[in-house]
């Protein structure tokens, strides 16, 4: 039978389309991918009454190491709707299930909806002016990447916005009770607009090369967008430190060169008294 | 009360959210955005009969010239949808029409919805390895801008991949007609993926700054993303030239350094006997 692939967008059960619904109505298993995203507020059972079906939760574990058994087999012979969180080809890991089914003969069909990378568009930065998006993951005692930094600092050359995708910590071991062997899992995290502000301060600390200024360049900060409750604040990379804005997922913006009617609409979420100078100064003429 | 400015995704009428069909259907005037983008393959009539909604069809002209009067002054008093094809804040116009609507007091509610850049991940290229978007214009005797190509060419030397979003002609004036004193309007035009082609094969050999090479670099051709007659084809330049995917609309990838996963899934689409020569050398180190 068929694979969907499906988006929910954004926001709460009423973003899914309404062909998705439709489809996810007409199948017999339901998996929600719930690892690379969340879904706002909604639980599992607010999803389940509005789809009057059982959904199961499939985490990292499930969809790396089980999809063949528990999706892709039964999606032979049934029809099984695997629900994703924004768009269904944003992230690797969903191209990786879809090839497999593929690989075995299953049709597999995407319903697309939604993403950050669309709703990045809501603070009035020009889609259009986004370069490479980056992901900035957690910095912990020994492992703190900069990768992020010259892909930054290309974009910004380039007079280009930077969308960041920060980290999530679903489901990790807890090693201290595994030594003790137990198998427990610590609390989910979700990296905010202050951290990942915080990171970028101290990448460009280190490395020094002035991809960003962080008393000067604009950042904005997002949160929970495309939800009743998104909040956008706007200013610079030392503002954003401890800028307030509530609870996950954020998302977080370096600006390059800001057009006139791009300037329009974000400098109304500039924090109040904020040090941003407009600078549209590329650095080299390329 | 509200203006909701709704994206309808970019399928048909089953494209549109939950939430924003709940919307529509509660909105005392609909208007449906008509330039800008087309819905594949749905008149007006199905829209309305879908909303059981009159549905008045904005034009250039409208939105530009009358969207005080027909669109944001109604939405002081009564609810009023602006329906649009993709999401909306993909383009300019409508962040131009939510900022004068703000300006007046008219609170504004925008839907998300699935854009063109999110399904441009559906050739299996990964978003996160997107530059810059660039617009192709159709070329006329007179005007032939290629102000896309450094774009590309920068977008390339930091190994992204680029965007190219297609022109669209809706309700041009035909200055003939216009000039034996009639008001007429040529039929519409879209740019397919063949004319993109070329016109990006003259501005190199125009430019010929090496920004990508007509028999190597890979690019690939969507037409109707999101449909069920969705069109996928890749190939060089000189090949696309001559790929058929069939009616409107058209977009166009100019991919930048491909990674294994991306090359699985894009050589699916590979024109048979292509002479693509995968090659990932940046041109320089930045």
């Amino acid at each position: 039978m068929v694979l969907y692939v499906i988006g929910l967008g954004l926001g709460d059960e009423k973003d899914i389309t309404v062909r998705g619904l439709e489809l996810v109505k007409s199948c017999e298993y339901v998996f929600l991918e719930h690892y690379t995203s969340i879904l706002g507020g909604v639980s599992k059972e607010k999803l389940e009454d509005f789809y009057g079906k059982s959904v199961i939760v499939a985490d990292r574990g499930l969809v790396e190491n089980d999809a063949e058994e528990l999706i892709i087999e039964p999606a032979k012979e049934k029809k099984v709707a695997f629900l994703v969180v924004g768009d269904p080809v944003c992230a690797t890991t969903h191209t990786d299930l879809v090839i497999r089914a593929r690989e075995v003969g299953v049709e597999v069909e995407i319903v697309h909806n939604a993403s950050i990378m669309g709703a990045a568009g809501a603070c009035g930065l020009q889609l259009y002016n986004y370069g490479q998006v980056v992901s900035i993951p957690y910095f912990d005692d020994k492992w703190r990447p900069t990768s992020f930094y010259p892909k930054i600092k290309y974009n910004r050359e380039g007079g280009m916005h930077t969308l960041c995708l920060l980290d999530i910590k679903v489901k990790e071991p807890d090693f201290v009770a595994m030594a003790k062997g137990r198998t427990e899992f610590l609390p989910p995290r979700y990296m905010s607009v202050n951290v990942a502000a915080e990171q970028l301060l101290e990448a460009e600390e280190k490395i020094g090369e002035g991809a960003y200024d962080s008393k000067k360049t604009l950042c904005v900060g997002l949160a929970r967008m495309g939800q009743p409750t998104q909040q956008i604040v706007a200013g610079t990379l030392e503002e954003l430190i401890h800028a307030d804005l509530g609870g996950p997922l954020h998302s977080f913006i370096i600006c390059g060169e800001l057009h006139d009617l791009e300037l329009e609409v974000v400098k109304e979420f500039l924090i109040e008294g904020s040090t941003f100078e407009r600078d549209n100064s590329k650095s080299d003429d390329k």
